[in-house]
């Protein structure tokens, strides 16, 4: 197709596609002559990726080739492929490792690993975001006085474990590798305000099961 | 406790309780005489969510006096205080009405209430911003050309209620009515970023099952 299609398919417009052109966050078209190029398929995807960073995402556009340059990375297995353009997404900023209630949520973490039986997020743990936010978010919650013990953490983390197979399920029903971790840094994305808004709807539908409206 | 001591339990500096005693964050203390007052654990508590909603939450001071009014009205009944509490938190931006995505998602996300049998969620959806939220999520996939099926949203929807039941259960365990609201907003506020990390935890522990490491 022709860049008017690419934008009319889209929903695009034009001079910002051939911005990201520019910027390299989309690859060339196959030029047909000194004027045009066409476009296919997997341009309308790659499109339809830097749009979900960039406008839901809100991610810089360093940020964003950053992550694409790891999603295009055929000489990785899948799941660092898909761990790299995953980590490569803005993070919160490091803990501060001196601070008391950091090393009490650090143990608390790992304990959790432990009971869970998660021994291959136990492998990461020195080189994942993910295992440092959780340290953050547990560090706050000690900090200001709230010790919820383990075990509701644990009940928390396997609801999380079912939300994570539904997510992988539906990157596997996409047919290739690139399609997969191109899903998958989508759902990033896409699926945590989504699951963000059902939590609370479900809080207002539970809150006025048990106790009314009143 | 005099000032001093408030300080050294909640860890927030005196000139910050000051502060928050300006702005009218945290009740004052009772006189004893003109230049001292007394706290109590009412001011600590207090001090705690203050704490959680400007440094966690980082939200603006105008909507902290809003939330904790809410917190404060004792004259409503637990459903609506718990809510008016959390719809005071920042939301979504209103979804654009006119938008085809948005007039598909509303379809979708009434779909799904009905689907899931969530009756009083669906009594909501004129004011609710969870609402609001879930359809700005669910235009977003659909504007990028993702048509995950209504099963698919539900499975989420199902796990969600799961974790709102534990957030519910957890608020429960707060003797006094106060208490419990205070324990939802910082519910709100603390565990989404806990589950959030959580989640991407579970991917890293999912992915490594299925696709090994390398």
């Amino acid at each position: 197709m022709r860049l008017a299609e690419l934008s009319r398919r889209s929903g695009v417009a034009t001079a910002t596609i051939k911005y990201y052109l520019r910027e390299g966050l989309l690859p060339p078209g196959r030029q047909v002559n000194t004027t045009t190029a066409e476009y296919d398929e997997t341009h309308l995807r790659r499109l339809r990726l830097v749009r979900a960073m960039i406008q839901v995402g809100r991610l810089p556009v360093a940020t964003v080739r950053e992550v694409l340059g790891h999603v295009d990375d055929d000489s990785l297995g899948r799941t660092i492929r898909l761990g790299a353009a995953l980590w490569a997404l803005p993070q919160v900023p490091e803990p501060d490792e001196d601070d008391e209630f950091v090393r009490a949520a650090h143990r608390e973490a790992e304990e959790l690993l432990d009971r869970l039986g998660w021994s291959n997020a136990k492998l990461l743990t020195s080189i994942s975001p993910a295992y440092r936010s959780l340290v953050v978010a547990v560090a706050a919650f000690r900090r200001l006085g709230y010790d919820r013990d383990t075990e509701l953490l644990a009940s928390y983390a396997k609801l999380m474990h079912e939300t994570a197979k539904l997510d992988l399920d539906f990157v596997e029903t996409h047919p290739s590798e690139a399609e997969k971790v191109e899903t998958a840094v989508l759902g990033a994305v896409l699926t945590e305000p989504m699951l963000g808004a059902l939590r609370r709807l479900a809080q207002e539908e539970e809150s006025a099961r048990r106790y009314g409206f009143e």
